[in-house]
């Protein structure tokens, strides 16, 4: 039974819980339960003891303590990685999760003592005259909530996920309570484990509760705050929750999103920016099997490059090898979980209604050294809509190694399409025209909320984008 | 019968409406009503032709609109100030209104020019490098959503509250859709008509909706923004409307708030701050009959000055007149509406059962040059709550001429009542104690969002107190 760490010690439900499975091979790893947790002590335990302790650091002293529980977790991250195979991840994707987790913590270590003052406040700006006299004056100051960050992620980046929520709470002066997505909490227990070894934190900066959430949101306050990782669907319910909308409680959630990454019209095969972009389409698909908020999902070409992408594509798809992570010539794993594969063939019924896959087969994928049905395997699917006005193509995602081509005829139709997404996470321009970028760039709505673009450029924000003065 | 002015033009509806009120003398004004308003139709009209139109402009070129505005405004202001009586407003508050509206205008205009730059885009800190190789770069920018802000505002500023808005969406470029409360719209409509006439503004970047808001939030996008004014009860019905939640549209409430005012232990009768103090507790009462969302409400004095403060002020209070704004000995004017008379002696009647009153009795005022029945006048009511730890002083909003004298005992307790206003609007410190001011601003919760302090300070925030790069 996994445990829940709250209110200062490890707790261990008594009733049976549910099962959690190994990705791989189906064998049951553990069960999961937070029945007779106290979740409003646990709340109220982090603001009292876990708040009050954060306060009295600076800046400087909690980026140092960020910079050394990375130190520490990456002394560990050999456990972290052996787990995480578990969840059905590659080395590379393992890596990507726990050392990009490890990666946030150092940067917002090095951000909070080069960015921050080494004082308990923020002081934002320059002090404004407000009266004629002079004796009137406004100075902006940040202070921390006294309330708990609670941090509901999803299942795609058990160490990741928690990190990057946690390091700018942590750095801001607020405690953390993370309730991991169920299906791989087992590794985030686990880091969460590590942690608490360390003993680095002071006590009630991080709490963690595995299993359902509970009664937890009936106990916020406007002091508290919700940061949630996970479906449309569950981010407008938790959105809506009485003690949510009374205490106008501050709710970010990171939901479904249709990202896109875009070819330029100059990019034709032969260039360096064709091959980039095809490189980074495959390596979006199969990274972490697709299972990132990142991932590509709209891959927008030009209509007389369809064809060229396309074949481009499927023959780099046609090397990806599927399998068992901890076989070394594996190259993509397995989804986290049967139910996850069964959500994601379901979404890509819908897409298959709008379009028609130029790589890979939902239902049939070969693997190397595991049972393709007792495993959550499945292929890489590349779809290709040729007509870009099906709404499909622009509100389904399926969240695995699935990806659509998408024609465009001009830089506005570009746009267009790109802004249908209604708030995606990332999108990406790949070109070297500086003005296509630009004017694409420009057009696109402020909806996309982190925008990537160069002469010839990257993709996603692998790397923490927010400036820590932004996030609280 | 108002008009609306939506779409490129005025518009008027054609059933009977609802009558709205003089203040003053009870008689009808004028009507007002929305039915067949196309709000669906009014967003788009602002999303396309105010939108596209703004965005061209350039920071500078916005800022510079602004300032004609002001500068055309304050030329008209007479017309302005001569209904604004009719609201029950003396020629004081009416310049508070009027006047305050207009310095808004001015002084986004100047930050316009100052603080942003003479381009389309707002470039937010540095270049950050993501990628070790340096081919990977990060750069914040900053782009106007491409919908409508859609501010819906309080009966107690009918220039202020909507000026007030409308200058830093028109700096973001977006354009503004304004909603007034009904009981004073007859003044914001002849401001929106004053600015219609300048023609100095885009089309479609202004547009007033008289009556009630129809079905105009089913129309909302995840690029319009809600920013709301006016009570705790209206911002959670409108937070959880179905539009606003499917479309994570940006939502703002500025609602019910119990202000405090803390007066320093060092701040005894005799002293500069303890003068101070009591002048701004009665101005703070009476100005705008105390209709003014940052007015304090709780006054925080220790308790061995509670009988000298609540002497003084008292004493000063006796001085205030009451009665017909027009009338040059009047003071203090009449609520905007009988029905929000009610309202407060409603709130009054709570307040009371939980303390009792050392000024002002709530059903009858003697009043100059009016009939106080007719007209919404009440006299001005200073309360004494001994029991500091009744919840309706912390809870219940009396939003007219209305404070309470409560007592702390040391400055964790003050500290502690403070928050129990759980997300005032303002609040402030009046001593000449460094080290007691700087340990309350620093020990009050963030949720007072706006906190004016120093030696010896004023108690409100008048002036705008945001960077623009903050508002949106």
């Amino acid at each position: 039974m996994l445990r829940s760490y709250v209110s200062g010690s490890w707790f261990t439900a008594s009733d049976e819980g549910r099962p959690l499975y190994d990705a791989v091979t189906g064998d049951v790893i553990s069960r999961i339960s937070s029945e007779g947790v106290d979740m409003g002590g646990a709340l109220a335990y982090g603001r009292q003891t876990g708040g009050s302790a954060l306060r009295e650091l600076t800046f400087h002293q909690r980026a140092a303590l960020l910079k050394a529980l990375a130190s520490y977790l990456r002394e560990h991250r050999d456990d972290l990685y052996a787990l995480s195979a578990r969840t059905g991840a590659t080395l590379g994707d393992s890596k990507f999760d726990v050392d990009g987790g490890i990666g946030v913590l150092f940067s917002y270590g090095s951000k909070g003592r080069r960015e921050m003052p080494n004082d308990t406040i923020y002081v934002d700006g320059d002090v404004e005259p407000l009266g004629k006299g002079g004796t009137f004056l406004g100075q902006h100051i940040y202070t921390p909530l006294r309330g708990v960050a609670v941090q509901i992620n999803a299942f795609n980046f058990p160490v990741w996920g928690p990190l990057e929520k946690f390091a700018p709470a942590f750095l801001a002066g607020m405690p953390s309570l993370i309730k991991p997505a169920s299906p791989t909490a087992f590794l985030t227990e686990r880091l969460v484990s590590l942690i608490v070894d360390s003993g680095l934190l002071p006590e009630g900066t991080l709490q963690l509760v595995c299993g359902s959430a509970g009664d937890l949101l009936d106990h916020l306050t406007e002091q508290d705050l919700v940061a949630f990782t996970g479906s449309a669907s569950t981010a407008q319910r938790l959105r809506t929750h009485p003690a949510v909308v009374a205490g106008s409680v501050r709710f970010n959630a990171e939901a479904d999103s249709l990202n896109c990454s875009i070819l330029g019209p100059d990019a034709s095969p032969g260039t360096p920016e064709f091959d980039l972009y095809v490189k980074a389409l495959v390596t979006e698909m199969t990274v972490k099997a697709g299972q990132k908020c990142t991932a590509i999902r709209r891959a927008l070409v030009p209509t007389d490059l369809m064809d060229a992408v396309a074949e481009a594509a499927a023959a780099r798809l046609a090397k990806v090898t599927v399998g068992n992570p901890a076989n070394a010539d594996v190259r993509m794993g397995a989804l986290a979980s049967l139910d996850q594969r069964d959500e994601v063939r379901r979404s890509l019924k819908a897409l298959l209604d709008a379009g028609r896959s130029v790589f890979g087969d939902p239902d049939h994928v070969e693997v190397i050294d595991a049972d393709a049905e007792r495993g959550a395997f499945l292929s890489p699917v590349l779809l290709r809509m040729d007509n870009a006005e099906r709404a499909e193509a622009h509100s389904v995602e399926a969240f695995g190694p699935v990806s659509a081509l998408i024609p465009y005829s001009s830089a506005a139709h570009a746009i267009d399409l790109a802004a249908r997404g209604a708030g995606s996470l990332v999108g990406s321009v790949v070109t070297a025209d500086v003005d296509f970028a630009a004017s694409v760039v420009l057009g696109v709505p402020a909806a996309v909320r982190r925008w990537a673009a160069s002469g010839a450029c990257c993709t996603t924000c692998n790397a923490p984008p927010y400036r820590p003065r932004r996030e609280f």
